[in-house]
């Protein structure tokens, strides 16, 4: 191990921990984002907004070191692969803040008006509920590697898919609430379930971090 | 230039063509999709479909070969931006071939019931010639390199986002089709407008990839 091989991997921790900073802030997000639907708190929305910004500066930033550190460094084939898999953890990252904004806008649009009819209040707080523990898992498979936490992603991200399918059948059947309601409660599912997805996503990659670090096998890709 | 440099930029054109390539893929996944809206024809569908997942696989090769490039090439910083660059647009190209993809899988399911009624037509149609331009428009931005075709992308996105905002005007008033076919309308309106803006983002990219190759500024990342 050369000296710059340890700089490299030393910067490649850091970069790490930056990711586990980016996931609490992704986890926050989508926590405020479900807290405004039901509180109607404008100023709760407003943080979530900033939070999403905040996200899309540290996937930057992120982005830029990265090029840097193998730019500077005369990277190894798997130091590439390490790159290039921590690049897409803070793609999905990013995505994860702008789906929660995108839940926070809707709340946004109809206030005072509240965004979620009395038939669709326990769908609504479950679907939160799913995505704020997915957002934790994924957090903590970034702090302590433990890739056994993918599987719990997997299997709540099916709870996930259940739970937008349910949604859709009550916008679907015996709704009363008018067409701006249904289409506002199909795209919040919407929304959930790709922030769910871009948890498995990243939590697929983050498998790689750990097991490439041990010599194991590529992402699919 | 050294032979190995040679080689390098030799095999970033022949990704460059790989690009090309996907564009026009792209191209035809979302005109077979807005056909098979208006002619309900499931075969149509199924091509749009199989269209899809070819530009996945195409990703897919596309990612592998440009890590197998950098890990044996040493490239120098503008290399791996460019490589980085190629990787975005192939991404963006992807979830083109995706989003046609959920058009053609809306009339999948509805059909043989109609999926746009009347007061939709002229929308979804205009629609449909707007993301078919933007894209013929990236596919020449790839071929001739010309970064003034870029502009002309940034403005159809414009009549893209008008034409989205139509459409849930006409649904979110005077609708008379019923709850489902007000959400299936209001996801379609959203699947155009974010097909374009995927455009607009790797037509951003392109033209780094113009720039960058004569010493211009690096991408906004």
């Amino acid at each position: 191990v050369t000296g710059l091989r340890a700089s490299f991997d030393r910067q490649l921790d850091s970069l790490r921990g930056q990711l586990v900073i980016m996931a609490s802030s992704a986890t926050s997000a989508v926590a405020w984002a479900s807290r405004c639907l039901v509180s109607s708190e404008l100023s709760v929305a407003g943080q979530v907004l900033d939070v999403a910004s905040e996200l899309t500066e540290a996937r930057r930033s992120v982005e830029s070191r990265t090029f840097e550190l193998l730019a500077t460094q005369q990277p190894v084939a798997s130091d590439l692969r390490l790159a290039w898999t921590s690049i897409q953890v803070v793609g999905d990252l990013e995505r994860m803040g702008v789906l929660a904004a995108h839940i926070a806008k809707i709340m946004i649009r109809r206030h005072p008006t509240p965004v979620i009819p009395a038939p669709l209040t326990d769908i609504v707080r479950a679907m939160a509920e799913v995505a704020e523990r997915m957002a934790w898992l994924l957090t903590r498979v970034l702090e302590v590697r433990d890739p056994a936490l993918s599987a719990e992603i997997v299997r709540a991200d099916d709870e996930m898919d259940a739970l937008e399918r349910q949604l859709y059948q009550i916008v679907l059947t015996d709704w009363s609430y008018g067409i701006a309601a249904a289409v506002d409660a199909a795209q919040l599912g919407r929304y959930y379930e790709r922030y769910a997805d871009h948890i498995v996503s990243a939590a697929h990659h983050v498998a790689f971090l750990i097991t490439g670090k041990v010599g194991g096998g590529g992402p699919q890709a």
